[in-house]
């Protein structure tokens, strides 16, 4: 067992953590294309046909031989004999021979030995149904061919693609329909803590309203998982045991928030502790806030113990329980472990892992890089993460740090992301170009 | 009427669109905190309490009357008698008299009479009930007062806010949790041609499966709408009518894609024309892809004929639907209309519109900016969009642009984001700083 009182650093807890957890396949289910949105494709998606099926045009205009119209211009045009039009939706009876065109609009099917488009822009027809080709074109001019876009067999989709419009749009032109993704993981939130009511209830003198129980389950619905909302435990070792219990029983990952004040963390602790092998893997980390988040792994199922202020517990939720989340989908896939430092310092590079590759950790599209405003210090060996407030002034976006001492729900609802002060440095200058992770919604929604 | 021919900007298309359209109210539901997830809060929330209620530890120790501590060291602690432990979720029975202090737990209710915490690493207790302090405290320190965090009154959210795990988490805290949000606006989608048939069909020669619907679906759901796909049109007058007007009556927005031949943009264009007065209010707009994009209004709902091409199709969406959708719902909240370039050309400043104020048109928070790798031409006077593929080489993140010149499902799958060359400029140079709007699905989502 780690020794429990040896604060590691968010890589080295992560790494604990994972070498003690081996995440049990979450399953595959089968969808309709629209429901799939926002999903984890769970399969390699290849075509099962030429992808167009038939050369077409991509103007209006003619289907020609290119040959003809080699040379021509508009003092001297290509003479072309109409021979018809090619109907939408059909494949055309007709052949061209030398000599002749047949009128074509976009994405009409090619006729035989036409090798090439006229924009309608470039002909003069003559009423004698002879047309004018004031400019020449070459082989393959304004046509897609066969199979040009993608050909049959080649890989349209990788598994552990996330499904978004442009996703579902290259589904439907293969005609797949049904849509196998990966099961949504499960996780168990808990909120602990004696002066804990429901958040619908008034609080009684000295009791507050259970916060994290909703900030979680949302934050589980975003990193693309299902909440079960177990409510809220005493801070007794029977409650906090049959909570957690429970949490194992009914979902994939549990968390459990509270349990900041001495006494309620060593129940925790000692719960996940009694719940091993191996119990408690990492407890303290050197961040914060987040430094007594303890991570656990009991009856094989990963357990995070997060702090109970609310600002901290999402924070430490984005540091553990959503890279969890995405082993959990990339387990499933065969993808493996990827080297990875969750959550701070990813800047801009993290970016591009997101759009066209399979599901990762560390991706943090929805950042902006601004300027601090203030002076900040740090503890050397230990990353800092600061609420901060955006503010721009004559094009230049500045980063303000929030550190009101206590204010909870306003540095909730006041503040529009978060900024890291690496674990090898003892502060960030006033000036200095800083990367912020948007916490609040963005709009549109980058599904 | 407007005249037809003459192609506008973006800027004044959307201009004209909105002269014509007063979007009607959306209407307001209630829903449960966690189903108001990224739903449009349609109400200001105020809170009906001082957060907190009473004032609070914001440490584990002991609390105090801050006086008593005033000068004390390690050297020279103060000593002061413990009358006993606050006990959590209560008001303390204690008060304090000078020389007093009581055993307090982080969240826990001050005595009456205490005024500050100690932090427990800088005391030591006695066995006979008297601690010593051995840093001083000021008064207020360790402490939230009493509405500290909201007053009683104050604005927690403002509407218009979209609702996230933090949102969500603030309403929980003020005991809101029922939740009036914005009705999702109803979108009507159409394909029309006679070649489209159903993506779940096997295509006949010729004919090609329906990808549109498909993503402008998709698309409409991301941008908060709820979409109502109406299914396939022919390219008959009849039909075509046929299929808007069931999209005017059930839907608050109509978008119908193809008839890009022109043949067919003829249809849509008689029947758009003749559903005014106004019918018809913009037909070509100076934007690459998304010319021949048609901006109606008919008995009073915007009604979008957008390109047939996917790519283009979607392009057309992001300029015009969605920031008709965002106005449908601004102007349910009263919040009137913006000075707005939809789409393209916000850079960074977008941005800042997104947190913490009410939902607007024209934020791209999930944008990252990059260095083209080539230069890239424009006839002035037109805003090309132009979709890339990001890269990372040593350090630099690079937007290469992918031009094929046909590929429709590949440019689908295998760009990152577009680009914009705008209308002023002649073309963008290799090397140049570019904002890429990422268009493929980012995770976890920004909700």
């Amino acid at each position: 067992m780690e020794d429990f009182f040896e604060v590691k650093t968010v890589a080295e807890a992560w790494k604990t953590l994972c070498s003690y957890w081996t995440p049990a396949p979450l399953g595959v289910e089968t969808l309709s294309l629209l429901e799939s949105l926002g999903r984890v494709l769970a399969v390699e998606v290849r075509s099962r046909e030429d992808l167009p099926p038939y050369s077409r045009a991509t103007v209006d205009g003619y289907a020609v031989i290119a040959k003809d119209t080699f040379g021509a211009s508009q003092a001297l045009p290509s003479m072309l004999r109409v021979v018809g039009e090619i109907p939408m939706g059909k494949v055309p009876e007709i052949a061209l021979s030398p000599g002749e065109a047949a009128r074509i609009s976009t994405g009409g099917v090619l006729p035989e030995q036409a090798d090439a488009c006229v924009m309608l822009e470039h002909t003069v027809l003559l009423e004698d149904g002879v047309v004018l080709v004031e400019k020449p074109v070459a082989p393959g001019e304004n046509v897609v061919r066969k199979g040009e876009d993608i050909p049959r067999g080649q890989v349209v989709l990788a598994a552990g693609r996330v499904l978004g419009p442009y996703e579902l749009g290259a589904l439907a032109a293969t005609g797949e329909t049904s849509v196998p993704v990966v099961k949504k993981p499960t996780v168990a939130v808990i909120s602990s803590g004696d002066e804990i009511v429901p958040a619908g209830t008034t609080p009684a003198p000295g009791e507050i309203r259970d916060i994290n129980s909703y900030s979680l389950a949302a934050s589980v619905i975003k990193a693309l998982g299902t909440p079960v909302l177990l409510g809220i435990s005493r801070d007794t070792y029977e409650d906090v045991r049959r909570f957690v219990e429970a949490g194992i029983d009914r979902a994939e990952l549990v968390v459990i928030s509270g349990g900041s004040s001495v006494g309620t963390k060593d129940v925790v602790l000692k719960v996940l502790s009694d719940l091993g092998p191996p119990g408690v893997v990492v407890h303290g980390v050197a961040v914060r806030p987040g430094k007594p988040v303890i991570l656990a792994v009991c009856r094989g199922k990963p357990v995070f113990g997060l702090p109970g202020h609310p600002v901290s517990c999402l924070t430490a939720f984005d540091l553990f329980v959503l890279p969890a989340i995405v082993r959990a989908y990339r387990g499933t896939l065969g993808l493996g472990d990827e080297s990875l430092t969750p959550g701070p310092s990813l800047g801009r590079a993290g970016l591009l892992r997101a759009p066209t590759g399979p599901l990762r950790t560390g991706m943090a599209p929805n950042s902006v890089t601004a300027r601090l405003s203030r002076n900040l210090s740090s503890a050397p060996g230990r990353e800092d993460h600061i609420r901060v407030k955006l503010r721009e002034e004559e094009g230049v976006l500045w980063a303000d740090p929030v550190l009101g001492k206590s204010g909870l729900i306003s540095v909730m609802v006041n503040s529009d992301g978060e900024i890291v002060i690496p674990l090898e440095r003892e502060g960030l200058r006033a000036g200095e170009e800083v990367v912020v992770k948007l916490t609040n919604p963005a709009f549109p929604f980058p599904v």
